[in-house]
């Protein structure tokens, strides 16, 4: 178990909150070391549009730093209601039953929380 | 005591804020079962007026989740600078001290956070 | 080690975050009680611009609250990433590493977290 566990909440989508998003992530390995922090991004409402297979910036970001361990999970509930399927996520995105229940779940086992 | 303890933090009042709650609530009971989770809104600032008797879609809801044991609860000094007073207010929400006071205690107690 | 301690996380630049920030640390020593509460203020991306010296009432309140012992934080990342520099900032404010490192890290000492 790496000393620091990070989960990060997605819930909108825009340009904005995605940025910061990747910034923080990138800041934090920076100054934390890759071999001292887990990180775990929970997307869930609109948030989890960041993570459909579209090919730009972000999801060019969003899979090297999956390859650098950053974990990216998508709420099940949202892909239903927005009328998505797995398919159409980017390749290393997991989903779970729900992203409220995976942060409330991670945080109880220890996690620190971060809404950017 | 159940084993998952969380506690909502609405600060806005807008309908993207309040819906994004009112759906996160309902899924996260969904997904951990109503036995094993423990929920409290804690409203503050601009948030407090989505706790008003003023009925919509939104009022009937919480209603629906309080009956289900969802607390509901307004922060006095927002209250009292909003010009509101407790009669004012949905019949199943209580009062406290402060809002952040209130998130702040919850915390320390292991309850974990979730702003949406 | 007092018995709350609390960061609060600012990543915007707005009137309205900053307004309901400085409102929550107010609300949070009346509620707490000034001896029972630690307070850190962690400014990142954006949310630096607010901590620079440029007189208005938004500055004399984060001066006043220093005195009173509320910490304020600036990411030395975002600083260098705006291009400003220590000497453009409020004289209480002290720089960390990173935002969302501080962020981490205290809460993994056991510092509660609220995102205004």
């Amino acid at each position: 178990m790496k000393q620091y566990r990070v989960i990060f909440h997605l819930d909108e989508y825009n340009g904005v909150q995605i940025t910061t998003l990747l910034k923080n992530i990138e800041n934090l390995i920076t100054d934390l070391g890759e071999n001292n922090v887990q990180i775990e991004v929970v997307a869930n409402a609109e948030g989890v549009n960041a993570l459909l297979k579209r090919p730009n910036s972000h999801t060019d970001q969003i899979v090297k730093l999956a390859d650098k361990g950053v974990y990216f999970t998508a709420c099940a509930i949202a892909i239903h209601q927005i009328g998505l399927t797995k398919d159409k996520l980017l390749e290393p995105v997991d989903i779970v039953r729900s992203g409220i229940g995976e942060l409330v779940k991670r945080q109880t086992q220890g996690w620190v929380y971060i809404r950017p």
